[in-house]
């Protein structure tokens, strides 16, 4: 059995970590499936998707991690391409990649009990982002 | 045909690099499926799963990487949430990620002779880990 | 349904980075599968699995990026062992990862227009490389 749904997300970019974590249990409650394997996934070249315990202080640690090694700024080259100025976030979010699995059993997801699935948008604006759940099982 | 196993793994943080490989192999084995996917899956927010040529050079240089772009220390916003020490292990696992997902064929593990999936633990302290191996294919 | 096809990959290592988009759509749609997940794998521990919007500036802004953060060079344990020189290729694939999962629905990949699904070859030599594309789905 297959479920593939989409859900808006509208963030500030720069970084910014949205925890998806009970809307993602909410769709898959709603599938009936019982076992098998969760995937989110962000359509777009700028933010990417992974798990953290989602706290204040852990986001401004990523934050600060984003920022020195991959500070938003001029010096990249796709602002040569394009005259634009999110070179960081396309590099960040080829670090971080678009996609994670989750498995679930009894029709609940696998996590541990501080771990949280977020999207993190790291483009230089504002965003919608278009997220894909889809779920797998039975 | 869905298959979901839990094995525990003792480790002693510190970027402790386990390999699972046998232990995936041998459960896939077990289940009999011929044709799918194994997702290896870590619950907590403190590890993570790759794969790397399991040797030791390359998990001190595994080691010596996450300490340089990512040091052990006191400078975290997450200690002042909780008290804790281990905002690194935190940065580190949500940058490596907690999934990683193998095709497999005629009953094998489709990876290379020298790559050896690993589950690495960045907690600043020994833990008993809880590792998901699931099994989707027929 | 369970489709698993190998494709071969000529690439000039050195951060190499190859569009693998069309070839994975067209296997898709030969496949006949709507809706499900098309993972992409490489087998071998010197190379990743990514998306990026793939323009020539970005392409170098990767280079550098990798470059920067784990350097080509002698300084790894790595060639202790075997006398190699590509401790760099892998350390960046422990960190990039081997697989990434995409969601298909009415048999078209869920990826953003500016967003290609890439092969990065991190070794430090030409390499023939065996990618896996394995769809599951309906």
């Amino acid at each position: 059995m297959i479920r593939t749904v989409q859900i808006d997300l509208e963030t500030r970019g720069h970084c910014d970590v949205k925890d998806v974590t009970a809307a993602l249990q909410e769709r898959l409650t709603n599938s009936g499936m019982q076992e098998g394997q969760a995937t989110v996934f962000v359509a777009g070249s700028t933010a990417g998707v992974t798990t953290v315990e989602f706290e204040p202080g852990l986001i401004k640690d990523l934050n600060e991690f984003f920022q020195r090694i991959i500070p938003e700024g001029p010096d990249y080259h796709h602002h040569d391409t394009w005259g634009d100025d999110n070179g960081s976030s396309h590099v960040r979010a080829a670090l971080l990649k678009p996609a994670l699995s989750i498995p679930f059993k009894a029709g609940r997801l696998l996590l541990g009990t501080w771990q949280q699935v977020v999207v993190i948008d790291f483009d230089t604006r504002p965003r919608r982002r278009s997220v894909i759940f889809q779920f797998m099982g039975e």
